[in-house]
């Protein structure tokens, strides 16, 4: 099936500390204390308004480094192959990053952000409030993250990066 | 500025019982028990293998029927002005929509799902498992969200949806 494209526009861009993908933490929760600023272009300061009262927000960018497409991929915090829409690895048809950062502060177009995953230069598509309302969901199964202790999933998910 | 654009494609179609915008409940938690199906296209059907494992999924997807970008904006739960990016309103300057929905049931391509606030035809993006170890954060402000009650909130979130 041909499917049509879907044109979005980089509206900003991630900076912080991670310089190499290989050696990125995974995920936020593998990530504490990695600081990072989100610029955001100065013709969309207006929409930032009000950000500054949430404690965590999604940021939605495009993995500007990830591999080639892969439908079966072995994810970071496990030896097996898994469907890849079953993992946040970065390989997928298409390449949108989903990262829960805690905002510390904002400046103007400039948000201060911790527990960064994120890669330095990374293209940011979109800011979306996290809130106690619409996204803390009573999960009752991880699939197979379930089978990873929280040790290794830790010493894995943070790829040795060391504060 | 002028940014480059960040081309993705179509890989499925949400199915729901929400035929008209001004109708559909604004997001998953006021939308309890309502049900969808995810018809990926055959083509990335082996992606979803492990999918079935969790209870609740990403779905990420194009708000196809958008109103033109605002960066200010009344939210559906509040008549105050909001930045846009405080808020989940779908007239944001990239239409990416983003809902935490049930996985029931997988059979093949087609995911069965529940929870679902999203408009019947909606172009899919993306897939991503919604995990205990990744995605429950220590939310301590919800910014100008934590204004509004919750009786207010569900009224105003479901937008009148009966079932």
């Amino acid at each position: 099936m041909i499917s049509r494209p879907i044109i979005y526009r980089q509206i900003g861009v991630i900076h912080s500390e991670h310089t190499v993908a290989e050696k990125t933490p995974i995920q936020p929760v593998y990530a504490r204390c990695c600081k990072g600023q989100v610029r955001v272009f100065g013709e969309y300061t207006e929409g930032l308004r009000d950000l500054e009262g949430f404690s965590h927000i999604y940021l939605l960018y495009h993995f500007h480094q990830a591999p080639p497409v892969q439908l079966l991929v072995k994810p970071f915090l496990q030896d097996a192959e898994r469907g890849v829409f079953a993992t946040r690895a970065p390989c997928r048809p298409n390449a949108i990053g989903l990262s829960i950062v805690k905002l510390m502060k904002r400046e103007g177009n400039i948000l201060h952000v911790e527990d960064v995953d994120i890669l330095d230069g990374t293209p940011l598509l979109d800011i979306k409030p996290y809130t106690a309302k619409f996204d803390l969901r009573d999960v009752t199964k991880s699939g197979w993250q379930d089978e990873v202790d929280n040790v290794t999933a830790r010493k894995r998910g943070n790829r040795n990066y060391k504060k």
